[in-house]
C-alpha cells in the first residue's frame, strides 16, 4: 500500500532501507571478491529477508550463511540452497538439522566439539546422505571455535572425516575486527585470521584430511581484504548490506555507504529542559550504541549538532550537543532520520523494512524471526 | 503443539512465562488497587498478548493503557475497549485515532501541546462523538507533559474541556520511581506525584473545569501504594505482570514474583579462557542491563556464581564471577534459565511466548509487535 509514496508519508517509527545503497554494497562486495578470486557466501543475519538475499546472491539464491534455523528453514522455503548453518550445533536442533539436510541439496552444519560430533555421526541421514559439517576453528577472536593452533582442533578435522559425515569446510569469524579503528588496524585481524586459518588448512593437508573449503569472514576484514585472503575459498560477510555508524567508525565504510534509516518524528518541545521528544525508543533504534557516541544512541542525519541522548521503551530524547536548542526547526510532526549505530540490532526491532530509491518507497520486505 | 511438554523440551532460546506467578501478581495488584478504592488501569506495552490484557483487567477486558496504535488496533480487534493511547499525540496517525475513536465505545488520546491539541479539534469525529482527551503533566519526572505548576498545564487542560473535545483525564507518569532503591524510597515519589496531581486537579476544579480521572502510575509506586493515591480515581502500571531483576533491584518485587525467563541450552565450552557459550545472544534478552549486574547481562537461576559476561547476536559468554568454572555441571546441551533484567525489553525480542504451570506448557502467546 506504501508503493509509490515519499518516505517522508510513512508512519513513523519506521526502517528505511536505501535501495541503490545496498544494491552497491552487494555489488561492491562481489566484484572485491571476483578481484580477490575467493567465492562470496554471504551472510543472511542482518536483514533475514528473502529480497535480501537475492541482493547478496545476484539472485543465485545459493551459498549463503545463516545463524539461526529460522533463517534456514525460511531461506529454504524461499528456494535458497547450499545453506550453512554457521552456529555451534545445539543438541535440541539435531532432527531439524537433519530435515534440513535431507531436503536440500547442501545444508552444512558447524561444530566445535566432538560430542556434537558424536550427535551427527548417530543420527544418519536418509537416501544415503552424509552429512556435510564445517569445524570452527577460533584464530583470537574468542568466541565459539576451537583454537586453530590447540591440537583437539586438528583431532576433530579428522572425525569429521571419517564415517557419517565429511569435512566440507573450516570457518572462522574474526569478530575482533569489530574492535579495530581504520584500515590499518582491520588489515591487520584479516591477515592474522587468514593465516592462522592457511596454517591449519596446511596441517590438514600434511596429515592427509581433505577440505574443500576454507573460509573467514566479517564486514570489516572483506571491506578491506588482504591479498593473503586469496589463497581461502570463501569469505562470509553480512554486515555489509546495510552497514552502520558502528561499521563507520570501526573503518568499514563511509557515511554514505549506510543504507538504513529509522524515521521518526517529532512529538513534544521541552524547552525548560532543552529537549525534544521523538517516537522512537528502543524498540525502534535498540540500545546498542549504550549512548556512547558523541552524538548519544544514533546520529541524526543532517543535524550534527543534535544528540539522542536517552530512550525509553517508544521516546527518545533528544537535545543539542551544546548550547540552546531553536525548536521552530524541529516543529511537532517533523521528520528526523536516525542513522543506527548497529543496523543488525535496529533491522531486527522491525516486523518491515520499507525499500526506497531516491526516497520514493518501492517494496517492502519482510524479515523472518525467531530460532 | 508444545501444550503438555515441560518446559525442558522446548527449543531454545525461549522466552517463558509461569502463569500461577503472572496471575498472582495480577491478583495482588487489582487487590491492592481494591483496597486503596481506585480503579486499576493496566498498561499492555510489557506483553502485548490478549491473554495477559484477560489476567490484567480479570476478563473483563475494559479499561487498558496501550503506548502505540498497533497495540490500540491489536486490543480493539480482541473485543478490548476503554483504551487510552497514552502517547503524546503523533501528528501522522490522527486518521488513525479517529477510526478507533468512532468504532470503540471509549477510545482515548493524550495531548500535551495546543498544537496537538488543534489537529484533534480540526479532525471532527462521525456519529456526533466528541474527542475524548487526557491531558499528560510531568511531575518531575522529565519525559513527556506539561510541568504541573506550568499555567500552560491549567490552559491547556481548559482548551480541552472546550468544543469538539472533552477533558477525559488527567495522566502522569511516576518513571522516576525507576531511580530508587527500596520501599521508602518508591513511596516518596509515589507522594510526591500524586500530591503534585492532586494540587493540579485542585487548580481544575477552582477553575470550574470538571475531570473525570485522575491516573498515575509506574509499576514500583503502585506496587507499593501511599495512602494519598486514594484520592486518585485511577493508577495505570504494567510491567508488574511479569516484574523482573531490575524491579527487584528497585524494590517493587521480590526474586519469587519474577514470571519469566529465557531459557538457553549450552552449546560450547572454553576451558581455556574458562568460559562456556549459550545460545541465548541480544535477540534473546535484549543488552538492557548493559552489562551491570554483578551477573551481568542476567541472573544465571540457581547459578549464582555465574555472569552472562557478553552477549553476541545469537551468541551468550558466561563465566564464573570468580575462580574456575566446573564444566562437569553445565554439560554441552544443558539448560540454563536467564532472569532478565527488563522485561518488557526481553519480551519485545520474542514472536511467541510459552506459557506453562509448574514447568508444564500450558498454551502460547502471540504479543503485537510494531506501530
Amino acid at each position: 500500500m506504501w508503493a509509490g509514496r515519499r518516505v517522508e508519508e510513512l508512519p513513523t517509527p519506521t526502517f528505511t532501507v536505501d535501495l541503490d545503497v545496498a544494491k552497491r554494497n552487494a555489488q561492491r562486495m562481489s566484484e572485491r571478491c571476483r578481484a580477490l578470486g575467493v567465492s562470496l557466501r554471504p551472510h543472511m543475519k542482518t536483514h533475514k529477508t528473502l529480497e535480501g538475499g537475492d541482493l547478496m546472491t545476484g539472485g543465485t539464491r545459493r551459498r549463503i550463511v545463516v545463524s539461526t534455523l529460522a533463517e534456514a528453514r525460511f531461506f529454504a522455503d524461499g528456494g535458497f540452497d547450499d545453506i550453512l548453518y554457521a552456529y555451534p550445533l545445539p543438541f535440541d536442533k539435531v532432527d531439524e538439522c537433519a530435515a534440513l539436510a535431507e531436503r536440500l541439496e547442501s545444508f552444512h552444519v558447524l561444530v566445535d566439539s566432538p560430542e556434537a560430533l558424536g550427535l551427527l555421526k548417530r543420527r544418519n541421514l536418509s537416501l544415503g546422505k552424509r552429512w556435510k559439517v564445517w569445524l570452527k576453528i577460533d584464530c583470537e577472536n574468542g568466541r565459539a571455535g576451537l583454537r586453530h593452533a590447540d591440537p583437539a582442533a586438528l583431532d576433530l578435522a579428522k572425525a569429521i572425516a571419517e564415517g557419517a559425515t565429511e569435512l566440507a569446510g573450516i570457518y572462522a569469524h574474526c569478530g575482533n575486527s569489530y574492535h579495530c579503528h581504520g584500515v590499518s588496524e582491520i588489515q591487520s585481524v584479516a591477515r592474522a585470521t587468514t593465516l592462522s586459518t592457511l596454517a591449519f588448512l596446511n596441517k590438514l593437508q600434511q596429515a592427509g584430511v581433505a577440505c574443500p573449503i576454507s573460509s573467514i569472514g566479517s564486514t570489516p576484514s572483506c571491506s578491506h581484504p588482504v591479498p593473503e585472503m586469496a589463497k581461502l575459498q570463501e569469505v562470509h560477510p553480512g554486515n555489509y548490506i546495510f552497514y552502520d555508524v558502528q561499521q563507520m567508525m570501526i573503518g568499514s565504510c563511509q557515511l554514505e555507504d549506510v543504507a538504513v534509516r529509522v524515521l521518526t518524528r517529532v512529538i513534544g518541545h521541552y524547552p525548560h529542559r532543552n529537549q525534544l521528544l521523538v517516537d522512537c525508543g528502543w524498540t525502534g533504534l535498540s540500545l546498542h550504541s549504550l549512548g556512547q557516541l558523541p552524538t548519544g544512541y544514533a546520529l541524526v542525519e543532517g543535524h550534527p549538532s543534535l544528540k539522542l541522548v536517552g530512550m525509553t521503551q517508544e521516546h527518545g530524547k533528544i537535545e543539542p550537543i551544546s548550547g540552546k536548542l531553536d525548536f521552530t526547526k524541529y516543529r511537532l510532526g517533523s521528520l528526523l532520520a536516525l542513522i543506527p549505530y548497529h543496523a543488525c540490532a535496529t533491522a531486527a526491532m522491525h516486523p518491515l523494512y520499507y525499500i526506497h530509491t531516491s526516497g520514493r518507497v518501492v517494496a517492502t520486505w519482510k524479515p523472518v524471526r525467531g530460532w
